[in-house]
């Protein structure tokens, strides 16, 4: 598995949410995580949620740090919903020691009562992703600027969410390698 | 899936990582997490990470809080690991909420540099399980009662960890019920 | 696993086999089974069963009872389709205690050599789905009326049906989990 | 699939359901049913069922037609539990043809509100499996000679049972090959 | 499993590769091998193979014999493409036994240093499928002319190849239902 | 995955088969191939294959080279079975480019009408594995050095064959990600 976090902005419209993008965009034939700034602005018919598509929801931020996880090792649903929940957990963490403090709930963070981020997960046939985006800044919902992270550290806030991902499922695909199976009664 | 919290001190021997053993033990036929409070002693036949083995680890406590977990809807051993990680860093959160702040490694707990907490996941051909457990009292290692755990509380911990878990897997189970496949470049 | 009976009629166009229809039509994040009673036409593009399309089928019915069966838990084609001869046989079994013989061959259900029911099973990338049709009222095929079941008993006969499928999947899964993994010769 | 009739008498001890039974007792290596006459005296050390297990209960009968079915095409428990299901309805949906009317519940036949039947059903790494016992004669529990089928129709009654088993899941594997994937709302 | 080599002449573009277009075009309703012969020139929206949608490659040849195998068993990536693989071994086998020796790299058969072949394998949500398409003649590229197979041999090479492969699938059948689980350390 | 080449000589006795030996042998954490030269003598506790304990085969050689293979990606026996073909295939290849011309029939080898190699694939609950083991000298089998491989190329070409495997799995892994889900009829 592969980071990248991408200098140049991009707006996140849902598009790339789509199975194959980070080969179209990057030539990624790996399971990956892309990390990059824009503005997200997440058309209908690249609505996956379907909340948000029964209410109307707009999910529109002016600015955002976004991060586009792509596995090829399988296609449950399970498995996805299981990844986008540690990997919440993880940017909690890594938010953490920083000195911001968030709470999780299920796949959203909050921070100090309003809404940090967003995210959704799903399958297609051949590859399994999760979008996850948190505000830079934002008029109404919690922000990173707010919580005191620089401008100059955003990029290196997204290198350290997107290595840290990769070396979770490294260690994980490792200590798999070393388990028996279990007993029965 | 369903919660519940042993009154009674049960000595974890690894026998309670066998598949089945939540319906042996308490007639459980649903997945469950099943927690309770004994001491720490894995013999080697029920010993899961070959890497205990072969180091001829001794995996020993005299006091610890157990989390027994089983899922039965799958035997893939990458779904169970990311559960692990998954449990492992709501742990965390919830003893951050009581203000101990622990550092997570996989699926270790640090408390001010020392470990805190073991665990071990695997499957069989019927189910997928975790062992999770957590000092309470530890000369050498970290453990709650140095990080001002009152003995009191200590069931309501297993409690709050064990219902958390739950609560987190039927939200997981919702929103997969609610998401369009992904479409493909 | 949930079961729904709705009051007003709704006309079966094929849409309803789509994934996620009972997300948007009635807010079920469970798996579900949901009865309705309503005509039956199939728009060529909501077909599923390619020898219809090809031998240009209509599926044609003004009144029926329709059971449409939504699972999440996996996407394997032999499991839905075993699961749609089950609910066959169900059928067949529940219309026996009411005193109506029917023969069941694979999906279908025969009444004194009359074909009663239609039925298809498939699934996505994100779930699975069965619709299983019984004629109230035909001309030419076999029908509830014509076996002598009252049209005030319609309503209970898809309660009935709904129920009973949904107390059989609860019951699989409670057998499966206490069931030891098999010895090998 | 194959589907065979044994001529001579085996009595059942447990160890028929272990995988690969097939193969050493009658060289096959296709998915099969093989049927045959005999006692049922289940082995503690091959019981399945814990439910049995915990409650010491003996299965005993001396007279049983039995029905072992292997498939090798997964291992996953909710298949071979619908199979299991399926089997059972199939073979109240025989004895039906022969003027025998049964109740199913779940894995069980009963009647005139006797248990007719015995069942279990699992997945080792390889294969999954399901035994069927019917009683022959029973001083106890419901059988078929009570029922008037008489000893010459025995035979034949397995092989109707087992040729019919055969048939549904070809007719199933024809059917999911002319499906096309669902549509998605 | 079953093979066809179909007599008339049928011209590639890529339509051939849908799931399903077995059952459209020969009413196949097993897994399947069908070989025929015409000319290639895949359209763009049916290439699989996103390299040469992005490169714009065109996939053009006037005459080549064609494998198209769709499997129903599995939706698993890494089997398809296993798969792929074997089938490519096996076609250069055959070629060899004929006294014409190739090279594989991957998926694709050289000739004297020139390409003689190509394929694309992909999986649905209902069946997996492979192309592989082989130049009988070709201007620029390795052709099977060039290699001095006549004419006349033609039907019988995709003959051979095709029946080679559905024997090597049976194979594997009947050979993994006479092996045991593996111990573990 | 890694390939290693043991330099020091180990003899077979099929232990070398068990899930996890990789990791107990040498401390592997990643899916591999261990080449290694020594005798075979397989005990029959460790028979995998039913056929050989069936017939009571000895299965002896004094001199082989051993590839052991072991994946934890997938538990189906299809996958691994393929996998076991393909390799077999490969090292047919890596011969003919030695000058050494081999019929392969399933996962044997021939060479001049003598079986050259042994193979066996099967699955635990937690991975798949591959032996594969071709006679160095033999009296009466097939043999390398019949073949004019010299004493000093055996092994360069353990590593050949085994970094060919390591390449291809590689390369598979990257061409499934880059390929398009198939269009339906």
């Amino acid at each position: 598995m592969r980071w990248i976090v991408l200098k140049k902005h991009i707006d996140y419209d849902g598009s790339q949410i789509s199975s194959l993008w980070g080969y179209m965009a990057a030539d990624l034939q790996e399971d990956s995580i892309i990390a990059f700034r824009g503005s997200c602005d997440v058309q209908i018919r690249h609505m996956i949620d379907l909340e948000d598509r029964k209410e109307g929801d707009s999910i529109y931020s002016t600015d955002m740090l976004h991060f586009v996880i792509e596995h090829f090792d399988s296609t449950d649903l399970k498995l996805i919903y299981a990844r986008q929940r540690l990997f919440t957990a993880m940017v909690a963490e890594t938010l953490l020691q920083r000195g911001i403090k968030t709470s999780r709930v299920g796949d959203d963070l909050f921070v100090q009562g309003k809404k940090l981020s967003i995210s959704i997960a799903s399958t297609s046939a051949v590859s399994q992703k999760i979008h996850f985006g948190m505000n830079v800044e934002h008029a109404v919902y919690g922000c990173l600027s707010d919580q005191g992270v620089p401008e100059q550290d955003m990029f290196s806030l997204m290198e350290e969410i997107s290595s840290r991902y990769v070396e979770e499922i490294h260690d994980i695909e490792k200590d798999l390698r070393k388990s028996r199976p279990l007993g029965v009664m």
